[in-house]
């Protein structure tokens, strides 16, 4: 199992993830040493995906390359690296590799990378910019995490309202500092209030004469700074906009947000959710085997707690149990069906909520909802389990009362699937962080309490 | 549980979300039949907004909303709405209507709205397109279903690349038939095979006698026609893409995909995921019953025949739950920690690979960290419960079986949670869909065996 010697390749259909080949000729280059040809082989790389090698290779492999490529680590790289690893990097990087490295990067970037990081390392990034880098990153800093403020790049391309096209281009073409990627002018009042923007492709394709404020587009939307960027990603999403302008408290343009750093808020919050859902608070592949076991210790023990419940339920019954032992057989598979169906119910309710599609207006109805599919799947696999227990055991009844408790424990699990996400979403806890240990509870109780009961009032 | 009488406010943070008041003045106006009231309250809304509400109400309401509005749905409300509501809300509209409501839609929107339409709706939508608008939709239908084909839009900006910046401009404002959207220029050698883009912003900021091809961007990416719209997807996320140029299998400029497109296929694939890991296939909040119901019974029917299978792992020890009737309690205790462990490995494994992080490099390596991880919480909570099950039942020798179990079946979960989505990738099965039934099987099965088998090896 030594990482050398056997090889699982998954498939290579995919154009963009790094082949397997040059990621050995990489390594091959940094265990020589050879510090020429390992610059050559990264040279051609996009940052993203030197990052995702770092990500991928051990630790040792790691440390080694960083050494070899000295100042080859770029800014952009360490902006794409995962939290977990940034701290490791940025300590192998040489002063003035670091301070040549966070140069070269957007003032949003910069603040990314620093938020998480030991102060130490914070000052040591800050020291490497310029005073007016600095500056703008420092008051980026201000606003509080996950915030509009937090996302926004401070760099600006604004004009006032009364401009024509030919004042903007023309002062577009004096300008010397224009941000490296910009897709509107915004047009701002006296008081640097956002009143419209105007496209760049707007602008190209209008005469000289013609005034901003008469091809301004629809899909103008301010965002706030301390707007959650969570609603920011929402907002580029549902109505596909491309760059927004943010202000402050009063109004006034700060800075501005794009849809890439949009799309990756949207990347961040799904797999967030996924990982919760899944009962794994956050995490990545490259955590350390310490930091993983710690993030998932505590679902587990959640887990422990209600399986526990489930089983003094059980404990209940102990006499039936003993006396008819195919109870103890059949008795998982009622609060599995259970436990899926709640799961199913969960998820689609988690993710409605998410997405906004479950509100005050449809609730109930989709409460009623879910419960019918209940019922109809419920009575579905009652029929098929109660006939498959007859057949096993030879016990007509038997077959009764795993189908009574299969129909109840699915509509159980319906109800309780839509109801508890958006009991947890009123109560202001992420769904997607509890409710999965919520219904299975429930789906357990019911599901051992059902079946286990209605086998003692009609068969002993 | 009349929609009309109870009302659960979700908590009303959002600025985003259509505010329940709104949703209520728009059926007062619907049921008054009041068109002019209900386009003076639609008119100002998003066309996703609209779309967002159309999905919330029900059938009966979105019926008489679409009467009373008429030709206020927009043809952008229709590609905004969700495919299981498309065709109702089609079939609705008068042709008058549907035409001038697909008249104003980009080519690629307008091939989103009737990939999935049955015939005789997508013959209507198509004869209401402007001929050249018509053929180049039939042109797009010709690639196959979720390729970037499908994705792009036909319109292009493109420039030959021996243009000076003056003369791209000059161009662009001559122009009638600009996209309303666009952000770069495209230059093509002679035979239309993209050769470099420049920024719209580089193009303002540039004096005019400078050649384009000196100032193109490096995130330069040509995406294939046939390439699949998730590989799109990540390119756009991982290379901070704002948009690419699509060309055929001879390399020739075809059409442009923009990052709005790529953003919401990523956040389908997610979606997908999500419902996927669930098990439920596909499906959404406004799915009828029926469908709900036939979508999800697959899922179950498979958890039913796994639960029966470690039924009969239950059934060969009917012998030991006769005689101790502590182990029927416990037993679920160990397969729930067994499947919630695998879970949670796999769903980690299951992203991993979705974002190509884990990858031939690094898997032998990630498969040892889960072990070790499961080996680690193994231990924490077999200790624990042991404890518990020397002090519920007294007997120490029952706190050692729960405890090997609880370790054994720990340490299987992570190896099978990373193991089996490898090997479904490596079959080309889509690990999401079928590693939470396998990972489950094989922890309950595991869990079972090895905590009554050692009952019986230890205690009988």
């Amino acid at each position: 199992m030594a990482d050398e010697t056997v090889e699982i390749e998954l498939p290579d259909e995919d154009s963009y993830a790094l082949a397997a080949k040059k990621v050995q000729s990489i390594l091959i280059a940094v265990e020589e040493g050879n510090s020429a040809g390992l610059k050559e082989l990264l040279e051609p790389l996009h940052p993203a995906d030197i990052a995702d090698l770092l990500e991928q290779i051990d630790e040792r492999q790691r440390n080694d390359l960083i050494a070899v490529a000295g100042d080859g680590i770029a800014g952009e790289v360490l902006s794409e690296l995962e939290e977990s690893l940034r701290e490791d990097v940025i300590g192998q990087l040489t002063p003035e590799a670091l301070a040549s490295a966070v140069q070269e990067l957007r003032s949003d970037d910069v603040v990314d990378l620093v938020e998480d990081l030991e102060e130490e390392q914070q000052e040591a990034v800050l020291d490497a910019l310029e005073p007016l880098d600095r500056h703008a990153v420092e008051q980026a800093l201000t606003w509080p995490e996950e915030s509009a403020g937090r996302l926004m790049q401070v760099e600006t391309v604004r004009a006032p309202e009364h401009w024509t096209v030919g004042e903007t281009i023309d002062y577009l073409r004096g300008e010397e500092d224009l941000p490296d990627q910009f897709y509107h002018v915004i047009l701002v009042d006296p008081r640097m209030k956002p009143v419209g923007y105007v496209t760049l492709g707007r602008l190209l394709g209008s005469r000289r004469e013609v005034p901003l404020k008469d091809i301004t587009e629809d899909s103008f939307r301010i965002i706030p700074a301390l707007q959650d960027e969570g609603e920011v990603a929402y907002a580029f999403n549902q109505y596909h906009l491309i760059s927004a302008p943010v202000v402050d408290e009063e109004g006034r343009l700060v800075g501005t947000i794009t849809i890439d750093d949009a799309m990756a808020v949207l990347d961040e919050e799904h797999e967030e959710d996924i990982l919760r859902l899944a009962g794994v608070g956050e995490g990545s592949l490259s955590d350390r085997v310490f930091n993983t076991t710690k993030q998932r210790l505590p679902w587990l023990a959640v887990n422990l707690a209600t399986s526990i419940l489930a089983s003094l339920v059980i404990a209940l019954f102990e006499d039936a149990l003993q006396q008819i032992v195919a109870l103890a057989v059949l008795m998982p598979i009622v609060a599995s069906m259970g436990g899926n169906a709640g799961t199913q119910s969960l998820t689609v309710a988690v993710r409605a909520i998410a997405t906004k599609d479950l509100t005050g207006s449809n609730v109930w109805r989709v409460i009623r909802k879910e419960m019918i599919v209940g019922l109809i799947n419920g009575v579905f696999f009652a029929v098929t389990m109660g006939v498959i227990g007859v057949i096993w055991f030879g016990t007509p009844i038997l077959g009764v009362v795993i189908a009574l408790a299969m129909v109840i424990n699915l509509v159980v699990a319906g109800l309780a699937g839509t109801v508890i996400p958006v009991v947890l979403e009123k109560l202001g806890i992420d769904p997607a962080l509890a409710s999965g240990a919520f219904v299975t509870t429930v789906t357990d109780v019911v599901g051992f309490f059902a079946f286990l009961g209605l086998a003692v009032v009609l068969m002993l």
